[in-house]
């Protein structure tokens, strides 16, 4: 089996400037596409502590994927460190200069002197082209070991990832695996896993692989024949059967992306009553380019007076059930539907913390309410988490929960 | 000089089902209290990849920290593994065992027989209480290499790192470093790196570190040696002569805090209204617990509708001027500040595209406006990014704003 290594080189990452994310994200990607990540290692921008990580990393895997250090700088040693490596000369390619000078002038810039350098490779190397910088990687492959060289900036190795890393390697390895994708909400990982207990039992030969955040878990099932076509779909039905009331759809798509989607295809405006969320709502909706299409206005009424006078709730509602309650929900609810005259109005208060909680309304208590076609739906929830996972939970949930109600209504 | 290696340990980093951000948050705390990073590994939950990842990262390192793998399942073996690797026994510690017994009965739990495990320690090892979780971390020396055990779960981490780590290891090697932290708002990295460079090649001695996100450029200056105490100060002076316009103060409070802080001290509330950053603004706001106080209310007015029929600004003003403009946010700030009755109304209107950009009025274009004491002040920004990123700069610039403005005022 083919095991790949990460390796980060950068002061910025060894020192905590910034986090690897990049490792992480190659990771995944590479994993949900059968291949298997052996080790990450990060190192500083050190010639001798970037030979002896390549060592280290090739001692159990054949590919070694590195991001960082191909800039135009006397610090970016990535390039010529592995043809040293590997004990190799650097020829220069002028199509590539001429490609990175091309890039400057797209920008309207002038190529300082430096950059010459970067369009040094090893004999005989693939070369990848970078649309979106100044740094190509590299592919190059000796005595069954290949280095690949990617930038470090996320927007332009991704791109690189996918549009040449991944057909190269897959190409190579004749990798035709089956692989489907599920996005679930309104359900933990512990619990779906927990579910899912007899399809890991029965289906050994699939790999079925969680990818949680707040209020999302992500799943993805693949195989890697392609023969086994009827076990797998097998398997998908059955995994369907099992959590179909979660799914959204596949990853390709977030909530926010769905529910403007969704409401735009049908004409359908959208009015957002926020309290402990205080903006997240409308926050992820405008998220979303076009969504001026949808959004019709977005209240905060955290306090009380606000409440009242913007939404109409009533004083007596909020003196006799509290502001965290079904009742101040629903007004808000049915309020900002009205004065906005949106097609649908949802709602949202419950109690954040770390304060402000007692016994009979804990902190992490929270009411949302959808008022649509007529009828006014409330939801009681608990969220687990700090200030700000409840809210985003709580947010996470209520867009969920909207994009279910206007499926169901429509 | 003390090296200190950093290794994960588990399946979920190696393969991508979370970010390593315990080796970024343990390397920033580590380097700003005068260690040195050497490097980061991340191995799966295997014994051998664990053997010998210590062994790597013991070449040139004196002390290991680990994160992971300290559970009460079979699958965590770190502990057991670093025992192995020391050639020492692991001993049962009663005392331990009752502290887990309790954190399970203070939960209203019953512990199970597995986290039994969770109690045994090489002989003669720093235990390090978790009051956060049923895992202990451990401190253990021989032959002047350092192995440090901590949990993955950042809650349980970083209470453990600040106060034994971080102590043990100061009074190990009687490190009284003298350290200065400034946040600096309304610059960007490079220019203010670019502003501090005669200061870099004057203070050879003291380490100057920036740490850069959205909007914020945090930095620590730091030297190691106490008795330089007068050359620290002269140059702490400098830096806040060169960048002082940009200091918000340490690191401790975010600029939402300040804002909220400031206005309560000061019995001042405010009203928010916003368009392209759609809720963002007031989400900040409402990040901070107690803002209640301060937040009258918030409105996303994202159609030109909402903005005249919630904040009063003029058909005419859309027309002739736009959306995007000078007459609009101050409008709009107007607006939310009479229609709400705060002290204090803050707006934003901006493109954060991608698409809705012109050659006049480019992605990127934010206006902002602070209306308060008889005054309205507009603001034009050009935000770099994609749409989050444009978002999120403006809503940190636009709070930023409001705190200088009121500082100045008042």
């Amino acid at each position: 089996m083919m095991k790949i290594a990460i390796l980060t080189i950068g002061d910025e990452v060894v020192s905590g400037k910034i986090v690897n994310t990049n490792a992480s994200y190659l990771a995944k990607i590479l994993e949900t596409n059968q291949f298997k990540i052996s080790k990450h290692l990060a190192v500083r921008d050190e010639e001798e502590e970037i030979l002896k990580g390549l060592a280290f990393l090739y001692d159990n895997a054949n590919i070694v994927i590195t991001t960082g250090g191909l800039g135009p700088t006397v610090d970016d040693l990535t390039k010529e460190i592995c043809a040293r490596y590997f004990n190799e000369k650097m020829i220069f390619i002028e199509d590539v200069f001429n490609q990175i000078k091309t890039y400057y002038e797209k920008t309207k810039r002038k190529m300082p002197s430096v950059n010459k350098k970067q369009a040094y490779f090893i004999k005989d190397a693939i070369v990848i082209p970078n649309d979106n910088g100044t740094a190509p990687g590299m592919i190059y492959e000796k005595e069954h070991k290949i280095i690949i060289n990617l930038p470090g900036p996320p927007k332009e190795l991704e791109p690189m990832l996918h549009h040449v890393v991944l057909p190269y390697l897959k190409d190579k390895w004749d990798i035709e695996s089956l692989k489907k994708q599920y996005r679930l909400m309104n359900i933990g990982e512990s619990d779906a896993e927990t579910i899912l207990q007899p399809l890991y039992q029965k289906y050994t030969s699939i790999k079925i692989a969680p990818y949680a955040s707040v209020g999302v878990v992500d799943y993805m099932l693949s195989i890697e024949n392609k023969d086994n076509q009827s076990v797998f779909d097998r398997c998908c039905d059955e995994f369907e059967q099992y959590l179909g009331e979660y799914i959204i759809g596949d990853w390709s798509k977030t909530i926010q992306e769905l529910v403007v989607e969704l409401l735009r295809k049908n004409n359908l405006t959208l009015a957002i009553a926020e309290s402990c969320t205080g903006g997240m709502v409308s926050a992820k909706i405008v998220d979303v380019s076009g969504s001026s299409h949808v959004l019709k206005e977005g209240v905060v009424t955290y306090s009380n007076e606000a409440k009242m006078k913007r939404l109409g709730v009533l004083e007596n509602t909020l003196i006799k059930h509290g502001a965290v309650s079904e009742e101040t929900a629903r007004e808000m609810a049915l309020g900002v539907k009205s004065t906005s005259g949106a097609d649908i109005g949802i709602s949202i208060t419950g109690i954040a913390g770390p304060t402000g909680g007692t016994k009979e309304k804990p902190v992490g208590l929270v009411y949302s309410a959808i008022c649509f076609n007529g009828k006014t739906q409330v939801y009681r929830n608990y969220c687990v988490g700090d200030r700000y996972k409840i809210r985003l939970r709580s947010t996470m949930l209520i867009l969920y929960k909207l994009y279910c109600s206007v499926i169901k209504t429509l």
